[in-house]
């Protein structure tokens, strides 16, 4: 066989050591979180079945769905006539595909929840921390195969849900040590009386999808598409009006319920008053919480979000200061389940983007340098009898949980001193024939140099800290 | 959309809260030893080019590979011609897919290491846990996506990484409570001098499959087999004369070393001299580590491992008093990363079946019951006055680090303890109106049914610990 010279995928990256250490600790934090809230973890398959993927995405979301191919005989029931059809491949894919690889942690979840809703205790409390495929033209930032963090709660409407939401983005993003950011709520209903309070042109749809691109395209190019779709320069004046109401969260409660009298929105249950109240009711909860944070928690009216099935309170966070989307979104729904035959199951859950945590940590250099190491001590390896002298040592290293190794070879010092450098090795051990007659130890700390010389015992207390 | 009844790949599997907390537990402690031991995280993509991984596991594992439709129109290439041939889907392969599921750790360790050589600390030691998928009939115990967990040092020849090896194995069983296991240790060489010793009939690959299957065929199977394979009687008649050699560890060595010689086995680098060598070498760098298990290691000359790219040492652990196959295996390697143009790099290995050991501990229910829980502590949820009076209490709890929950909606009490009990919850607080005005809490233990009430200081102790 001829060598090759080996590649991965585009889109897909190798994770070395040091960076798999930096994504398990902010995975730790987030699973911690999640866990001190009542969230269980679930995991699903990779493959799922194309039936339950297909058409819960959208028409892009199928285009960019991986499919497998069926095993063995795969092409069997191809025939030339699907050949000589227009759409060959759409023609061919049912024939010779039925899997496809998970493509967000949102649509398994629901699949699980109906296949396993008759042993299932509700409100069902899950997290789900697991990789995600996408055939998207891969670019800075963006990858074809990505890890996602939900948390969602199922079979219930309280609020609390939202409340701990809140608290639970809090929580991560300050023990990761990034203070500085802005958790974003709004709610579907809020925006549905905006629609309403517009005079009912155009369609809702598309009142959303505009307001979505409100932070890339301005306000001058929401109005162009609005005008676009059907919406009179009036209504968008008005649309702006409302989305500029001033205050605090509470200020701007109480000025958007006075805009929804004027403009005539109906006082009923659909309406906007329901959502300004669920986000009182929010509110509340979190005052009761002693919730702190208020400065980061903002009642952003421009808020949508681009997926259609959010009902309820929305979500989204953005780190403050650094050039960067949001790191994390969610948001209620009504009705996830209902495409698996299972209706009226409403829940909330939000999502953590591993990949752009990981860049504002790097950015604000937030990543504790103990992180990176794994092993604490490397012990010198002179010669085979100074070798088969330090066993035992490194062998009480271990049992007082210290991780170490001895170097596998006996050698130069030099390649040891370098191999202990580039892994982040921090101290380096060693036992001549000197000091083995003492029954001393050197310990020299890679970062200052310093070398000491002193006993086992004072070693093991030395690394324990 | 009509609703659908939805399901899963078969093969594959959904993992509830308390099924991932038991495998989490498996991968913690597996994971601990391997970073006690200076193994350093590894995580390769789940998309391989089939370049890489084609012609890798023999032409078997290229028909179990899982390959990935192109995205787009990934029809667009196929031809009449090609539909007509004889072979369509294999001809059709190439021309719709050139991407593959990864189907072992071993062979992505390989392409990272070439990719990555000239940055690369060497010896490398990677440990590398994650999902593998292989389109295998499913069975009992056989899955088409399971996570392998596995350890292996390139760069070196150092037969201290065998030594370690047998440690870590060690270790992990012990405290995963599988005290009473077999490790099996063998060398490649000791079969190649067998093969020596029976007078060059048949070839070499021909008796290592053969000894392979002792265990599943018995003496009579195996004999069998070889004389079909062109083995003489006299032949199989020695080699089971070999087979059959009896002691300890170090009695074996000997007794294998004066039949050798007796048989005429050429005292060359290449025998199985070399092989007695090593093992003894690991004997003795076990004996210096005060190794103390010995009643768990066996030099069992019967052991063959089917990969055919072993070349030295080979290990595996059974479980004894269980009705499974091996939980553990691996080997010395001389020329892994040779196929991706980079020949001469040794390495040593060896991996943990994540679901064999998951069965064992079920078996033996030695799973830590501590394991199966998130939540420790529910609050019950009385009324809103109730529950707005409890949420700094469940501040508190979680701010102690004690996974808490609030049932989100106030109602029966039955049902919220069915909820705890449910979901495997210990403790449920309880702060009812006459409790509030008290400041006083009841704290019910489910498993007892004790109910105290206690100040919330001694709700925290009581919990806390």
């Amino acid at each position: 066989m001829s060598a090759q010279s080996p590649s991965i995928p585009r889109g897909t990256r190798d994770f070395g050591p040091a960076v798999v250490a930096r994504r398990n600790y902010i995975f730790g934090v987030i699973r911690r979180v999640f866990e001190k809230f009542g969230y269980a973890p679930l995991e699903t398959p990779t493959l799922e079945n194309l039936s339950v993927l297909t058409g819960k995405y959208g028409e892009e979301g199928d285009q960019l769905l991986f499919k497998v191919l069926n095993s063995g005989d795969f092409a069997k029931d191809v025939t030339a006539d699907d050949l000589s059809a227009d759409n060959r491949s759409k023609r061919l894919l049912p024939k010779v595909a039925e899997k496809g690889l998970r493509y967000d942690l949102t649509v398994p979840f629901a699949r699980y929840v109906v296949m396993n809703r008759n042993t299932l205790v509700f409100p069902f409390k899950r997290y789900q921390i697991q990789p995600v495929w996408r055939a998207d033209r891969p670019q800075r930032g963006r990858y074809r195969e990505f890890y996602q963090c939900d948390a969602d709660v199922v079979g219930t409407n309280s609020l609390l849900c939202e409340a701990e939401i809140v608290l639970m983005m809090s929580e991560v993003l300050t023990t990761l040590g990034l203070t500085d950011h802005t958790i974003k709520i709004n709610h579907r209903r809020v925006l549905g009386a905006f629609y309403q309070a517009l005079g009912g042109e155009g369609t809702e749809v598309d009142l959303f999808t505009a307001i979505d691109k409100l932070d890339k395209i301005g306000r001058e190019g929401v109005e162009k598409e609005l005008l676009g779709r059907g919406f009179s320069a009036e209504a968008t004046e008005r649309l702006f009006d409302l989305l500029s109401v001033g205050g605090d969260f509470e200020e701007k409660i109480e000025r958007l319920l006075a805009a929804f009298a004027t403009a005539g929105v109906e006082p009923d249950n659909a309406s906007g008053y329901k959502g300004l109240q669920d986000l009182r009711q929010v509110l509340d909860y979190l005052r009761s919480f002693e919730f702190a944070k208020w400065q980061n928690l903002e009642f952003d009216v421009t808020l949508a979000r681009g997926l259609s099935y959010y009902t309820g309170c929305i979500f989204e966070i953005k780190i403050n200061n650094v050039n960067m989307g949001s790191v994390s979104g969610g948001g209620r729904y009504d009705n996830l389940t209902g495409a698996f035959g299972l209706p009226g199951v409403s829940g909330v859950g939000f999502s953590f983007g591993v990949d752009r945590l990981y860049d504002c940590l790097e950015e604000l250099k937030l990543f504790p340098e103990a992180v990176a190491t794994t092993t604490q001590c490397l012990i010198a390896n002179f010669d085979a009898e100074s070798e088969v002298a330090v066993l035992p040592v490194l062998r009480q290293l271990r049992a007082a949980g210290i991780p170490s190794e001895l170097f596998p070879e006996a050698g130069k010092l030099k390649k040891q001193f370098q191999y202990a450098d580039q892994k982040g090795i921090p101290y380096v051990l060693l036992q001549g024939s000197e000091e083995r007659v003492a029954s001393q130890f050197k310990l020299k700390k890679l970062s200052t140099g310093e070398e000491r010389t002193m006993s086992l015992e004072e070693v093991l207390a030395e690394l324990a800290r």
